[in-house]
C-alpha cells in the first residue's frame, strides 16, 4: 500500500506553491500531469518519472496515478491551481467511487492512502493582484460544456445574477467555445449596471502576466483566452486609481463604520 | 515610501503557508493581527513587534497597517486563510479609497506600496481533508449580518439553492448568533435533497481538527461554533466510504465518459 497525492501547483509563481506539496512531490517517484503544468515546475523535476497525458486525457490520468499508486510506486497527481477546483481530484473519488458500486475492476484502488493538498486558485491570484475582489459573497462558475449540460450552466449565471455574487468564470472560452462569456455578459446585465468593474486576469502571478480591469459592458469574449480568468464584481465592487495603480476591491459593508 | 504586504497564512498548518509569504513575514519589522493568528506562526515570530488588535478593531487594524507603512516600517497585515476572502484586504481599499474621496486626513497612505498575498481559506482545507467537496460550481456565503442585512443573505441563500451550487458557510455561528445557519438550512431544503452531504469541519489542519460529514436534513447549528466551516453539497454531491475512510465528492460530470 503506497500514496497519492492529489494536489495543486497554484497559479504559477512557485513563491505560492504550499510547502506541503514541495514535500510530497519530493517523495514522489511518480508524476501525473498535464505536460504544460510539469514545465512550470521545471527545476523541482529532476530524477522523476514523468506520465505526461495530454488535455482531454483527464480520465486516463486518474486511472494511471490511481494504478501506480496501489503498485507501490509513491505518486503525485498534478494541477496547477487548486486541484479541487475544477481540477482532477474530484475524479479520482469518483474512480473509487465505481470500485465501490462494482463498475470498475480495480479493487487494488480501494487500497491507495490519498492525500488532497490544496492549492491557490485563479480567482485568488487574480484578487491579490488586483487587491480585493472577492472581498464579499461570491461563485465561481465553469463556462465549459463539455461535461455540464448548457442548461446547467445558464441556470447558474441567472442564479449569481440575481444573488449578486461576485463571479469568477473558470474555463471562460476555448478554441472551440467564444460565444458563451458573451452570453453571461448580457445575463449579468439585467442584473447589475453596465459599469460593474471586470477583472481580465492572463497567466496570472507568471512571468507574461497581463490584467485589465475593465466594466461588464465593455466586456467581450474577443479580449480572452484559455489563459484567462474573468472575475465580475458586484454591483458595489469599486475600480479605483491611486497614482497609475489600479484596484479593483468589493466592499465587505466596513464603510458604514467608517 | 515602504511596503505593505496584505497576506493570508492559510487555514493554520504551516505547511500550507505560501512561501512568498513566508518570505514577507521574515522582510517585515511589524505584524498587526489579531492575536489568536500570531500564536499559530509561534516560530516564526521572534524579534518581531506585534501589533495584537482583538477581534472587532478591523478598522483600527487596517488602519494601523497603513500607517506604519507610511511611516517606513515594512508592515505585514496578517490575516487566517485567504485574506482577500472574508478577511481584511478589502478595508485596506476601502480605506485608501476614502482617502482618495478625500473622507480621510492621511494622505500618506496613498505613498504605501501595497502587495496582496493569497492563501488557502477554509473552505479549501475542507475540501481537500474530505476528498473533493467543491468539485463543481459553488459560492460562498457568510452568514455575519454585522456588516451585511440579513436581507441580503437570505437572498443569496435562496440563489445558491436555485442555482444548485455547492455553498461554504463562512461566519456560520458565533456567541451571538446561533439561528442564521438552521435558518440556511431550511431554505437549502426547499432546493436539493435533505440527505444531500454536509461537512461540518472544525478546527481544520490543526492538531485538534475534528470533521464530520452529516446531511442536509441533519445539520444543526449546536453542532457548529466559530471555528467551523460547513460546507452543503450540491444535488449530486455524494459520500462515499471506503475501509472506514469517509470522503465526500462533487461529481465534475465525468460518469458519463466512464
Amino acid at each position: 500500500m503506497t500514496k497519492l497525492f492529489v494536489m495543486g501547483m497554484g497559479p504559477g509563481d512557485l513563491g505560492l506553491v504550499a510547502p506541503n506539496a514541495t514535500k510530497a512531490l519530493d517523495i514522489c517517484t511518480d508524476w501525473v500531469a498535464y505536460g504544460y503544468y510539469l514545465e512550470l515546475l521545471g527545476e523541482l523535476s529532476q530524477g522523476k518519472t514523468f506520465h505526461d497525458l495530454p488535455l482531454g486525457e483527464e480520465i486516463g490520468r486518474a486511472r494511471l496515478a490511481l494504478t501506480l499508486a496501489a503498485k507501490g510506486k509513491p505518486t503525485a497527481l498534478i494541477s496547477s491551481g487548486d486541484i479541487g477546483i475544477y481540477a482532477m481530484a474530484t475524479l479520482v473519488f469518483e474512480l473509487l467511487d465505481q470500485q465501490l458500486q462494482g463498475n470498475e475492476n480495480h479493487p487494488e484502488w480501494l487500497d491507495v492512502e490519498i492525500e488532497v493538498i490544496p492549492g491557490i486558485s485563479a480567482m485568488q491570484a487574480g484578487a491579490s493582484r488586483v487587491g480585493a475582489s472577492l472581498g464579499h459573497d461570491f461563485c465561481t462558475v465553469s463556462l465549459s460544456d463539455l461535461l455540464t449540460p448548457w442548461e446547467t450552466i445558464d441556470k447558474r449565471i441567472h442564479a449569481a445574477g440575481a444573488g449578486d455574487f461576485v463571479i469568477s468564470f473558470y474555463n471562460p472560452v476555448s478554441k472551440k467555445r467564444d460565444w458563451q462569456l458573451n452570453h453571461a455578459r448580457d445575463v449579468l446585465l439585467q442584473y447589475r449596471p453596465a459599469n460593474t468593474p471586470v477583472m481580465i486576469g492572463r497567466q496570472l502571478t507568471r512571468p507574461d502576466e497581463e490584467i485589465t480591469i475593465t466594466t461588464l459592458g465593455e466586456l467581450d469574449a474577443n479580449a480572452v483566452d484559455m489563459f484567462t480568468m474573468v472575475t465580475v464584481g458586484n454591483s458595489e465592487s469599486k475600480h479605483i486609481v491611486n497614482k497609475d495603480q489600479h484596484w479593483l476591491y468589493t466592499p465587505r459593508g466596513y464603510s458604514k463604520k467608517l
